[in-house]
């Protein structure tokens, strides 16, 4: 249970394998102090640290394989390498998970400054309710809302669903205590200053390998008084974009702010079977009927929520319609977005179930700027198509943008197709690469919120400047001289 | 010309000391490739580099006199110290100024989405005409726009008068290209992304310690297509914090947003004798008149600007007012922003007047969270009055509320008092000791943006923890192991 994320290919191995490589020991800290003493004593002692948060990455992250000498050539080979495991544990030391749950304590609110300081093991439920108590919000919704923590979400860079008005945990965070084994760090704290260099972004997307973070302060906000959704249907995925693009580049910030392809829209009528109040009946009643008519045969679907704060707010709403009208939107009624909004932290579950009933599914996501946007997107299907049997076997690849910026959008992708019997993790490692090369061959960004992990960083080494690489090695070597913190992880030297 | 910012002290120096210290001197690079090979001869013959922007610091930023041994106990020594010149030059080897503004091309705009790229050692003025000429700006406009170039801004962590609508320009910039002594670095190039850290930060605010940046991307926004004033009156300065605070915290985001306090209002009414359509003929009548009976007998003048982009923008102004109204605020015609906008970016013409006519005149500026925002206004006050002789002596302390954030706001400060003949250096440097020292000890950041300098650095190395300031001289030392970049600047060993 604590050994292995949430990646497509630790679930297929905590299935199919049977030499399971785990930690040699846990532990749970409850205090900084504890995690300074953890780190002396496993610098004296050869011992690997994984810090690990809520568990529910998708990228390998907890992967402690050293990398494949062939790291540079084959993605497989640097995730997937052969040699045993109990000679490389030998020379690498012991490994520890340290485990941050209970580390999980409110230390301050600031009702007036808007702030909120909590220790960094806290769960997004958990968070939400103490703020939620006195009427406030952090705002951070990632898909594994449930199943992560403070920490994991400032190490790995993560990104919410209302990031459009939130903004991302980078936006949000004010101050951190990290623990590395050559000392404790602690930015200047203050809402915003001019005192020399953001040295707390160093540790934001840092994965572990340069401390432990265990406090940090956020930037509150009060709940909003209520939320309404905006729903309109393009002809196409492309308007749809430009459509999407034009909104945010007008100054308008939707909390949630997704375009779905027309495949993944496609879907909506499909998950909820027995539901007849939400997206499905709309759509089958407009597809039959009505837009097909009007030109929109495979429409792609705009769904928009904005948080009601002040009276200005609905007006705002209503300019974001005029402005997709311009692009041939079609304005649907808010209730379709109902049964996406109560289910939108269930589709992990699903995924589960899928894959234990001999579906391959896996998500994948990137970013570019607006100008290469439809290019990058029309790459990708295009090279499942060319390198891969992945839709003449029937595999479908649904996608939508959101995470939006005045100059970019993310691209998440959803793939899907039917497990390869005795094959699984060699299908999945070629699919993964092939799309990958993809996005890093047409300009996108190997991640923009999973992570980098063990999944990523044969292409992450690619995408990083040998100068930019070099300083976060000497900034590595300066804190972490011995290389106990998730070793091996990010930019390898 | 080129040794000195526009620090009170630089002026003072400039005008009274007869032994200027100058640079060995003046290079003008005009490519990236010329400073890689000018960081390299300078390597090699123990070259001291201060690279310049604009030249408009007032922080004492280029000051090249080694810290005093006493830097830890005494502000003045270590701004001041009266060892000789030439034998510490003889030590520390020559002294070159890298003048940018060679290096001020525009290498790219992508309209699609909303970036650019411009060479480092570009001019406010000139970067705002080749972005308005496409229909777009950048939207940084700090007082000193006409003398600041884009990589001051970068270099010293800028916030610009519009900070509230666009952010500061750490929010702005994209990509940076930086020339070190151990290369080239560039963060990855993405509107956001989960690839690792955020080592592009360490750069914004290095102050010339680090690198010299000579290229970056920027976020561009298209031209509003108007802007309106809003202006309220309030019964006190914290009654107007209130309802500043109150305004940001409901997600409203004026481009513009300034609180003046009693003083500074009132000052409005002085500043431009001549002109009967501004602020002057409004508060004249207003307090002689209508105000005073009301209870504004010494009110504070809150002035917001609102971009106005799409039919939702005006509706927010109101909403701002009508928040603005539940804390008692007057609202006056807009009309009386008039004289302080056409007037914005002189000020530190009369400045520089006043100096001349034996005034003295100087700045300071802090941040802190909401919470203790009238705090530590009233500590800073408190300090000139109990420690000095500032107010007998007929001194004025004028003080806005600017660059506000969900969390806390900046405090703004001018201070005003009669020169002393003869003792003008330590007349400011014993006023800057007593206030900065109050904002140390009362919880404000030493800078909100004006940087640290030499000015700053005696607080600076307080304010900032020990394992930080290690962390940034091991990237220091990394980058830069000769230091030859701004010896002595920013964290002191």
């Amino acid at each position: 249970k604590f050994a292995y994320g949430k990646s497509y290919r630790d679930i297929i191995r905590s299935i199919f394998e049977k030499n399971l490589e785990v930690p040699d020991f846990i532990l749970f800290p409850e205090k900084t102090e504890e995690i300074s003493s953890i780190l002396k004593i496993a610098v004296e002692n050869n011992i690997k640290i994984i810090t690990r948060g809520g568990g529910s990455n998708v990228v390998g992250a907890f992967d402690q394989k050293p990398p494949a000498e062939n790291v540079q050539e084959n993605f497989a080979a640097s995730v997937n390498n052969s040699s045993e495991i109990s000679n490389e544990k030998k020379n690498q030391g012991l490994i520890c998970s340290l485990n941050m749950e209970r580390m999980n304590r409110s230390v301050e609110i600031d009702e007036v400054s808007h702030t909120a300081t909590f220790e960094t093991g806290i769960y997004g439920p958990q968070l939400e309710n103490i703020l939620g108590e006195k009427g406030f919000t952090l705002g951070h919704f990632p898909q594994s809302f449930e199943y992560s923590t403070l920490g994991g979400w400032l190490a790995m860079s993560s990104a919410g669903q209302e990031s459009g008005l939130y903004g991302n945990i980078e936006d949000m965070v004010l101050w951190i205590k990290v623990v590395t084994p050559s000392g404790i760090i602690e930015n200047i704290d203050f809402p915003r200053h001019a005192c020399g260099t953001g040295l707390q972004n160093l540790f934001i997307g840092s994965e572990g390998t340069l401390g432990v973070i265990t406090e940090a302060k956020v930037r509150i906000h009060k709940k909003p008084l209520k939320y309404i959704w905006k729903i309109a249907l393009f002809k196409n995925f492309e308007t749809g974009s430009d459509a999407v693009r034009e909104i945010i580049q007008s100054g308008i910030h939707p909390s949630i702010m997704r375009l779905s392809n027309e495949k993944e829209t496609m879907m909506f009528s499909l998950l909820k079977k027995s539901e007849k109040k939400g997206i499905q009946t709309f759509l089958e009643d407009f597809f039959k009927n009505r837009l097909k008519a009007k030109g929109y045969k495979e429409p792609c679907i705009l769904m928009m929520r904005f948080a009601i704060r002040n009276s200005s707010d609905n007006k705002i709403a209503e300019t974001a319609m005029d402005i997709s009208k311009l692009k041939n939107g079609f304005p649907l009624p808010s209730a379709v977005a109902a049964s996406w909004e109560t289910s939108r932290f269930s589709l992990p579950y699903l995924r589960d179930a899928l894959i234990k009933n001999n579906v391959l599914i896996d998500t994948f996501e990137t970013i570019t700027y607006w100008k290469n946007q439809i290019n990058l997107y029309n790459k990708v299907h295009n090279s499942l198509n060319t390198k891969t049997d992945f839709f003449t076997k029937g595999g479908i690849l649904l996608c939508h943008i959101s995470h939006v910026y005045e100059t970019g959008g993310s691209l998440y992708f959803t793939m899907m197709v039917k497990q390869e019997k005795g094959n699984e993790l060699n299908q999945w490692l070629n699919l993964k690469q092939v799309v990958s090369d993809s996005i890093f061959e047409n300009g996108g960004a190997i991640s923009h919120h999973h992570g980098v992990g063990k999944d990523h960083q044969f292409w992450f080494n690619k995408q990083i400047k040998s100068g930019a690489s070099k300083l976060f090695l000497a900034v590595k070597n300066h804190l972490d001289s011995e290389n106990i913190l998730n070793p091996g992880k990010l930019c390898n030297e």
